[in-house]
């Protein structure tokens, strides 16, 4: 039913904790790949999207998009900043997707970005806690890692799950970023070294959670039409879906479930005719590994409550059926929160393309992210295709 | 050559310093007001976009979207915030006007809300500054009061701009808002208040500057098929334009002009093949008044350099040709920094439908609202018309 909508160029900056950059240096960086790797010249972007969490407590900075449209040198063309806590990326991705369904544009810049590492640690965690819900949740301190161990906890209960799977999540996240020269950590970690790491929160240890990270990450968008003006392999968004929930963990029936993540998988694939069993590759939303396996659940690669056997089975790995996270995902990719839903689709570009590398999953016809805010009151799905 | 976008409600909350609610109060008061006012279910709105600047820093709150559909009771719609500084309310109507365009939604709710007096004074100046390039301007103590000073004096030196013209301004949207009863200040100030007034950064005084307030704007959106339902009175979104600027104003090669401005109405107004005599009626961005007189020379309605001429001649009043600010601008009506975009195209429909009681214009056809952030980065302009 819906005109497609193509990706014609991917840019990524390093990400990590880049101390000898600031949020614009990383940002144009990443602005610059895009278009480098697109071919396109400046005067054809009609406008640029901006994805981002928090800059204005993270650097002192908003109206991000009209410092990226003059730090590109873009001149007068509209920008747009958009956000929905962790799955800002995902949101600036949606946004453009219907910036130029809408016929408003022709051909957008998307940037996803976060500069984490330059306010003191107690700062950081304060301010991602604004993707909570602040006065229910944050201001009482509840952090992100209570509120994930909250979940961890139930689906051990319910299910079974162990402290084993959690962990073997980031020992696969780790091993494929260790082929991903755009990720933060690019080396493995041993199981061992996961299960002795220190709680942030029982049974969430640090070495089940995403890091602080500075990055940024870009994409060249076009109309279907205009695609092959740009490039011979162009990567079309198939269907962009998203889904809402309760702000606060508290207010939902089920904590081991992540409803607006199966309400938008379910749409996204019924939008495309696709079903779970016609996709090569995810990327999916890990920024615990507790995350990851409800989510494997939640989108039909795993029954309910079977997403920590998926993980023992290898069924996620690169060589199984459904491999999830090439890239590294949020674990070991690293997680500049604006950044992450754009460099999502970055992978999952480069496995259509064949590009990726020691990380390339064979034969890739279809891709699927899936970028969440806070504990899931945002879920934001691309089904990418070539 | 494109489907128009009726907006088939509209809502506020009083704007002012709003002790006894916080920023979800007021943004759910717009939020009802609106759905009440179009008659709309809850389960007929397929998703919620909501402008705000600085949540995050205002009240430690961002995720506004997933907030607002929680504490409406939306369930699981899709929600988006975005930002563009002072136009993040433009933004939000531009972005949902594109959401519908686009196929991907029906109807739906915008709002626009800001929470500015719950920190110091310190902190909501530093905070403002987000939207200003916070490396080359803001951390340098060039707040707004001192651009737009920078561009105030510079216009009474080209074009021998007064004092009292800029101080008229004040006077004659104080005297519209104070037939407003959503505005901050429904009183009308004596010219001689306004230029005894003490300095922020001379030439600019405080009565030239729009003041610190809370407030919330909302408005119900949906295809042009679909009005009907909801209304007989519905007015239609004709134009959405945007354009930007370089971040930084010593950028500019003008600083007595906003090129973002005069390209984003030309375009609005090419778009609806309509001339700058066709408006009836106008919203302008008074954040300080020397800005209502640069944008009326920048959209057409005086030549460059005679917006004070057109003050002194009565040319904005209600009564005259082309009437700006009928609710008082931002100056009388309050400026909550993501509300504003909003609220301007709620005085634009109720102005259309004829029910903007003591200040309501004769037999008004079509509107334009200009929405701007920073001194001019961006530029958002809507033209509204039944």
């Amino acid at each position: 039913m819906s005109k497609r909508v193509a990706i014609v160029g991917v840019g990524m900056s390093k990400f990590g904790e880049i101390w000898d950059k600031n949020l614009r240096d990383i940002t144009l960086e990443a602005a610059m790949y895009s278009i480098f790797d697109a071919g396109i010249k400046g005067s054809e972007i009609s406008g640029v999207t901006i994805g981002n969490m928090s800059a204005g407590r993270f650097t002192g900075q908003e109206h991000l998009g009209a410092q990226a449209v003059d730090q590109g040198g873009l001149g007068n063309v509209p920008s747009y900043s958009v956000e929905a806590a962790c799955a800002s990326g995902g949101a600036a991705v949606r946004h453009a997707y219907m910036a130029i369904k809408s016929g408003e544009h022709d051909s957008m810049m998307v940037l996803g970005c976060e500069k984490m590492s330059d306010v003191n640690q107690t700062e950081a965690m304060n301010t991602i806690s604004v993707a909570s819900d602040w006065e229910w949740e944050g201001l009482f301190g509840a952090t992100f890692p209570a509120l994930y161990a909250f979940m961890a906890r139930r689906h051990m209960l319910e299910y079974g799950t162990t402290e084993e799977q959690m962990s073997k999540v980031t020992v696969k996240n780790h091993a494929n970023a260790a082929h991903n020269p755009w990720a933060q950590f690019q080396r493995p970690v041993p199981l061992k070294v996961v299960m002795g790491s220190a709680f942030l929160a029982d049974p969430i240890r640090v070495l089940h959670s995403a890091p602080v990270t500075d990055g940024a990450a870009g994409l060249i968008m076009c109309s279907e039409e205009k695609a092959s003006e740009y490039t011979d392999t162009p990567v079309f968004i198939e269907a962009s879906a998203q889904a809402g929930d309760t702000l606060a963990l508290h207010d939902r029936d089920d904590i081991c479930t992540m409803k607006a993540v199966s309400i938008s998988a379910r749409e996204a694939l019924k939008r495309t005719g696709l079903t779970i069993n016609d996709i090569d590759v995810f990327e999916l939303h890990d920024s615990f590994t507790i995350g990851e396996i409800i989510i494997t659940e939640d989108i039909g690669i795993a029954k309910k409550g079977e997403g920590g056997k998926a993980i023992d089975e290898g069924l996620t790995d690169i060589g199984g059926k459904f491999p999830v996270n090439p890239s590294g995902g949020l674990k070991a990719r690293g997680h500049p929160i604006g950044a992450t839903g754009v460099a999502q689709i970055v992978e999952l570009v480069l496995q259509l393309r064949g590009d990726a590398e020691g990380r390339q999953i064979d034969g890739v016809e279809k891709g699927m992210a899936v970028n969440i805010g806070g504990t899931g009151a945002t879920s934001i799905v691309h089904i990418v295709g070539r």
